[in-house]
């Protein structure tokens, strides 16, 4: 396999190819006055190939960097794996009203309509919807290798769930840190406005409480969960996140609110917080994807 | 029809509208925090559709807004017309050296992908390259219209092309103009610098010089030939072009040259440029698609 890496793959790339002793390429993008962009694959004696890129923001023109060097591929009838870290668009699924577009349908579309055969990405929102791409699929969940470097960094850690649907992700990785787990009741009034009810379970005080997350977006959510926690008796208070998207003033807003630590992967640049590099379980995923394909 | 305006329309999607008598919608853009577009279609009594939305720069954002418009519709089984006054990637139609992504071709595709069945644009670099669409195809000459709106602004003019390729365009234009035309013959020396030969024919001498070209982008080519125009005895020299990209200082460096007026199109909004709209042209184009259609 030959690794094959876009401008935002954010170093993965070259991780990749030392973990699965690939050769290592890179896309050739040109940015042209006008803002087109203009990409060349450089020439590959390999047939099977995986394009390491991730959509974060510009999302839209990194995805287009991804889909043009797929093209570039695909008449060369390669076998094109797209790897993509964070893939945006994931958590727009389904449409809440009728007339919206399930973007990730599209991308997923956009995808194969370039000639990508088979996908690999990091924990996205939910993998279901994925499975309307069609090809072979390989996700890799990176809450251990993030719970481990958590770990190291914390003395007496209490792992928070912001709500329901992150306890999952919260008991793997307290599981990791042999330490207690636990998440946040909300509640919607009338007006829409969300509320703490209460957490289930749990002893905040004295804990270094660290709030686990897949995506850390608005920061909102992590928030409103360390002014809980706080409220509750931590000693102090630390976000994980898979993805920091860390959208607008995301990063001030936690430390505003007493956040002390923010930990995350390297699926999205972020030079604010605590990185931990997760391209080997990326690299595993790969390895698995292509026994599969093989087979 | 129903005619769908997108938030890069310009308000061309208004003037057809009126024009074909036809009902007007608009593609309801949300833009979230991380930067990731959410796109709602109106509930449309109608199976033919037309999207109205060009694709200026953010080029990518803009196209896939169109993208995600069209595969809303594309559930309801909808006949969708994709009417891009200014296209995008269009100039990048084929490889220079190998590995090199065919962008246009790209494009095309993921806009069939889309369930995008039939486009209308107006003045592409070229046309041919368009037929690898697949679909329907109508092409809206504009040059007609603009050389109309130039001539009611200019008492002694001489049409000029500032290289063959526009030679056409300069000869329609002339032609509406009731003037003469002209071409500039480059040369270019084995460094790849680009220099004026001559003009073939045409006196310069006290007339307002009109450039004619299909794209303004970085205005490097419109400026040589204005210093050409002013050393060969022009009074005034002006620029036209169908599509004004205008990348980053264009306006500027066409001022600098003594270049006095900007012509151009709604195609792409340029508030520095003296604008005539184009909206009739494409609704005729779309008139002819629809016979075309429905025969």
């Amino acid at each position: 396999m030959f690794i094959l890496g876009g401008t935002a793959s954010n170093g993965i790339d070259i991780h990749i190819a030392r973990s699965l002793g690939a050769d290592l390429g890179k896309v050739e993008t040109t940015k042209f006055p006008d803002g087109e962009i203009k990409v060349r694959v450089p020439e590959i004696n390999d047939n099977r190939i995986a394009i390491v890129q991730s959509t974060y923001y510009p999302q839209e023109k990194n995805l287009f960097e991804l889909l043009l060097a797929a093209y570039a591929l695909k008449e060369k009838n390669a076998q094109v794996t797209a790897v993509i870290p964070y893939l945006a668009y994931a958590r727009q699924n389904r449409s809440f009203y009728p007339g919206e577009a399930t973007s990730v349908n599209l991308v997923l579309d956009m995808l194969r309509c370039a000639g990508v055969s088979s996908l690999v990405t990091v924990n996205p929102h939910r993998s279901g919807p994925l499975m309307y791409f069609g090809g072979k699929i390989g996700i890799t969940n990176a809450e251990i290798t993030l719970a481990g470097w958590v770990k190291e960094h914390l003395s007496s850690p209490l792992v928070l769930a912001p709500d329901k649907g992150s306890l999952d992700m919260a008991k793997g990785a307290s599981s990791v840190m042999k330490c207690d787990y636990t998440y946040i009741e909300k509640h919607r009034d009338t007006y829409g406005t969300v509320s703490i009810e209460k957490a289930h379970g749990g002893d905040f005080r004295g804990k270094d409480v660290v709030i686990f997350d897949d995506i850390i977006s608005t920061g909102s959510t992590i928030e409103q969960a360390t002014r809980y926690a706080y409220s509750e008796g931590a000693a102090t208070v630390s976000a994980a996140g898979i993805h920091l998207v860390m959208a607008g003033g995301a990063v001030e807003k936690l430390k505003n609110a007493g956040v002390q630590r923010i930990f995350g992967t390297n699926t999205i640049p972020c030079e604010k917080a605590e990185i931990v590099d997760v391209s080997e379980d990326i690299a595993e995923s790969i390895r698995k994807l292509s026994r599969e394909i093989g087979s």
